[in-house]
């Protein structure tokens, strides 16, 4: 098999990229690079990936890293179905709108209060830095709310009719802070509920599959809250 | 004319657009909107751009943000030569890799130091906050890093033998921080340094004009710099 992909599940791009292979049966190889073992910092995945982070993929010889470039290149290396990155000029100019808007909004502000509230605390040991998470949740709130009243304002999916490589990294990104009491409600957010709703159908069984780890966080994260009456019951809704 | 260009000089990837526009002669209209009398801010500017930010383009009704989003339209819908942005399907994978490393990287960094060292002085009154600003010039020099043992190492443009639309969007980025007092050696980063060379030299004459306003802003901080003696001298090179 010509096509390796290195990921771990704990990582929301990765994530997507799975799903996308998955997805459209495009056969692979996934090679597991176990981030808690530090196995990114080796220097023979620096071979694979200079920055040494995941996803990354390897066809052929021919390296490449960047979910979203990733994602890219799969729509035109392999025979898949055209809403996932169109050909019509302003259909895919929307999505590029979106990938490229993300960077520093969805993927940033969900990151970033994941490792707030999980990651660091489980790596420092130090208790969760509350004036930084409410930051991270309150930006993640104004991320929400431009997919809701820009992105979500005239079409069923991110930047079109049917689900595109936009909807699939950010429903990974989406699910990620979920883990960590993060939600939003059909009152505040009517239009981003029901497109999760869609992109999980799309990807039925695949999206559960992929996040049966983040699942296991989730409910440990959720105990331990119920055990140390930490935030006294679940994370507001924003 | 039907294509309109939504700028402000001040704006780097605004920059990149334009040179693009001309060093192609794609027929457009330039419209001017001035950052420092907050003209993105405007309801009439919110229905082009719903993030009011430059740059921006309406092309007959199909409005669309994000510089890079913007220079891959650009690329499609116009007849440029290939290596803006080739068809090949790993030289377009390479570009696509640089344009998404960038935004947490070169974007953020080089925007936020300039921000740090010139704008945020300037809007605020208050002196240079020095600790934030020797965090972003330490970040910014682990880009360079990176783009000079990375990007770099084997072609001489960012991602290819000829220059593409990853190179502009560098450039345009990287020559912003020169504004306050940012530079690099031959030493340090000789890739890097002769790179620059190339890409100014196949963007002139318009380059520099495309830079002539923050080429004053550099000139005012340098004197600015001398007259009060503050930093005893240009910056360090890194």
């Amino acid at each position: 098999m010509s096509l390796k992909v290195y990921y771990d599940l704990m990582s929301q791009p990765a994530r997507a990229v799975l799903l996308f292979l998955k997805k459209n049966s495009i056969e692979h190889t996934p090679v597991l690079i176990d981030l808690r073992r530090r196995a990114h910092l080796t220097d023979e995945f620096r071979q694979v990936n200079h920055f040494q982070r995941v996803p990354a993929i390897e066809d052929s010889g021919f390296c490449l890293s960047e979910s979203a470039a990733i994602l890219r290149y799969l729509c035109r290396r392999f025979p898949c179905p055209d809403h996932w990155y169109p050909k019509d000029l302003q259909a895919r100019a929307r999505i590029d709108q979106y990938l490229d808007w993300q960077h520093l909004n969805t993927r940033l502000n969900a990151a970033l209060l994941f490792q707030t509230l999980v990651i660091r605390p489980r790596a420092t040991g130090q208790p969760v830095d509350q004036q930084r998470a409410d930051f991270y949740r309150q930006e993640l709130a104004g991320t929400l709310d431009h997919l809701e009243n820009f992105f979500l304002r005239d079409t069923p999916y991110l930047a079109a009719d049917r689900i595109s490589i936009a909807d699939l990294l950010a429903a990974c990104e989406l699910e990620q802070p979920t883990a960590c009491g993060f939600s939003y409600s059909a009152e505040s957010h009517p239009r981003l509920l029901a497109w999760m709703g869609r992109v999980k159908a799309d990807l039925a069984p695949h999206f559960e599959e992929a996040h049966r780890i983040l699942y296991m966080v989730r409910d440990r994260y959720n105990s331990r809250q119920l055990d140390t009456g930490s935030g006294g019951g679940p994370a507001p809704r924003i």
